[in-house]
């Protein structure tokens, strides 16, 4: 799995989730995870979690550590378990630094009642994407929320971080297929 | 997912990693997570593990609580990443019992460099499993162990708690698949 | 398998059959079949059936008992021959009901040379899709045609009993995949 | 979907239900269903339903037309699909012989509570598989029962329409998938 | 597998490269491969090579014999594959026409430096798909190129030849998979 | 994809064509191919060919560069398209060194009427599997045969040149997979 940290900021509006983008946008070419920061905006129509645009609820976040993860070797169920792994693995780091009160309910994570990351897992034709957005700051959300900055994390030192640990699972995972005799 | 905690004691000898174990010895028709307690021994032929088998490893362990899933909609790679959100949310419930220390490696799970758990995820011709054993006792293991009851955690009510977990993760997981909208 | 009847009418044209019908418009999460009366219009453009296509053959009546299908664990070709399945049992039950004559050919289904139904079976990305439409009424039909009424069948009860017969056929062929032990 | 009617009486005793029986024996290269008279013997070990195995149930019939279907193309929940169509189709062409009170419950055929037949279908590593075996002679059967003959159905003849109708209806389901442009 | 040549010609212009183009043009069910002459001018936004877009590259050819292949049965790694299998093929049979020097290097052939072919593998919802089209002169190509007619050979009849042979080699690779026993 | 050369000899006997023998034997963890020298005995029952079997064809070289390969990415088919791939490499580096007179038929290569190689693809429940075997000598040949030595080429050298051929050949056919967007 191959891993980038973007220097360059961006928006994430939704359009991020498609096939490609880390080989569109920084010439990652397979499987792959990048990172970036800035703002999270994804309006009603660009919703992909049809839940959300049952309750009318579009994302927003002033800022954002965001990760979009790409894989051509699992499919939809099985990059939505590998999402929820992501999201304990965050919580694991950040335990490690000395937050205190981390619950993970599901693919999110909150402090408290106070939310900390909003996530989506979604197939295209070619592959299944990931995208993972953890707030800097919890101020102007739509939901009561903290951020990184709260819990006195760099975000970007934190993203360095994070993509080794989502790449050392990923290739565990493909690992462990590769070692093990069928059953019956 | 259906669950069962077997008031039975077994010997989890490798035989019981293979398909329809659930139904074979508790009825138990499709997806599935089944607990028991009994010793743990697998001997040479019987690991399914093959770096395992390149270290001439046979599993040994007095007493675990045993789990065993079994899914007919992951396959091989879902399955090994749904172990590793398996083994996250043992530490998840165990640190909640106030279990301090405890760090996962992969599928392993540890307190310092004391081994809690094994684990292993395969594949049948129709299905994907998942044995995960965690030590009731470290005692007599083949290397530095330690287990539930040093924990102050009693393996049969804990077995039930996972096993409720577990359906709600994997529930969750297959759930994401169907409320998605296809991207690009 | 959920199953849901519309009290609403709908006009049945080609939009429907797309991933997550049922989540959007009732709330179904998963497996799914969903009944509506209404009027069928499919126009040229709208078609799925690139033989309807071909022979320029756009899809009209007055009035039919629509289903709607999705699975989540069938790929196409199992979904064509679930629906061909899901015709059988339509004519099981007319023929309960005392319907004399009935022929199905492939997908449709006749009373000697006329025609009762329309069906299509097609992938989204995520899914696989069956429309089945029965006449109410045939006239009006641009093939010769007959409906139900014709058959002295009421519309919304008849499609409470196929609803339930789907759901059946359907819960029984996931079950006949996790009884099975493999074979060489 | 090639056809062939064995002329040599052959003992269905489970062994058949592999891979390739078609061509090992008859040298039928891909998609196949073969049709053979003789007795029906599968013993508790052989057996692959394993709710039969639960019910401790073997299967007998002194003389059976058995059909034993292979597809390279069609997984073992479209199999499933497929097997039931394959008992409705039996169900068309009995009643087109005059036959009365037929009833399929899943993939089994009963006139009254007498049954007709016996149905399973497998899934090998490389194929899906169905044995579909209808009795010729109710005599002898462990459970009250019926056969071909006496319905008047001569069974070799009855074997060649059944395998002209199980092939159309095998190609029609793979032209469905190629007819159909995908939807969203 | 359907093989075709459409004695009209017809532009290469990237939107031949989608599902059915076979059926909705020539009435080929299933399986195919239609060969036809013509230019090629692929613009940028119908690239689906996303490494040509990267290099800003538009593909042009004043004239070419174009193969458009239609595969259901093959994955797109399946189809990576044979597409390269398709170009070599084309390299034998022009090798024994009498053509020295030629090399394949992936899926391109090369007469020393000059480029013969251009080639694209890809998936769409519900088949897999590849374009391979030979320069019948290689005038005004924006690369270094030769054509058919520069090695003497008759782009008709040389497609006609080529046809046959893809259709062979495809029959082959399914037949490989219908006459091996499975494996442990 | 890893790649090895064994300097200790084997003798190839059909047991070597079963998941995971390059990291039981060799410690390659992943998609692999593996060349050693040794003789080829493959006896009847070992056979996994079934058309072999029919014709009462064991195998049998004195001599041979065997090639096993070995992938969890690439279904039977796309192993059988590479297959073939392979051999029409091997042609390809056999003219490179000056070998005339060399036909591709399928998986098989000649020169004239004598056969330089035996190859099988096949299935594991876990993985795909090729075996290439390249006659060192054609003496004692069940056919017409002739080997590496006959065309003066040193089948160690050539096992290394080939070994690097078919890494690039699969990871080019990976790549393709993974920049290539979707189509309709």
């Amino acid at each position: 799995m191959l891993t980038h940290f973007s220097e360059t900021e961006l928006t994430y509006d939704g359009s991020q989730l498609a096939s490609h983008f880390a080989y569109r946008g920084f010439g990652l070419l397979g499987d792959s995870v990048v990172a970036f920061l800035g703002p999270c905006e994804v309006k009603l129509e660009a919703l992909v979690d049809l839940e959300d645009v049952r309750r009318n609820a579009p994302i927003y976040s002033q800022r954002m550590l965001h990760f979009l993860w790409e894989s051509f070797a699992l499919d939809l169920r099985g990059a939505a378990a590998f999402q929820r792994l992501m999201v304990a693995v965050v919580a694991e780091e950040l335990r490690a630094r000395g937050a205190a009160g981390l619950i993970r309910r599901g693919d999110d994570l909150y402090v408290g009642e106070r939310k900390l990351s909003v996530s989506i897992a979604a197939a295209s034709p070619v592959s299944t994407l990931i995208h993972l957005g953890l707030n800097v700051t919890g101020e102007g959300a739509p939901v009561p929320a903290l951020g990184l900055a709260d819990l006195g994390v760099d975000a970007a030192a934190f993203a360095k971080i994070c993509l080794e640990r989502f790449r050392e699972e990923y290739e565990g995972v493909l690992k462990a297929g590769y070692k093990v005799r069928p059953v019956d």
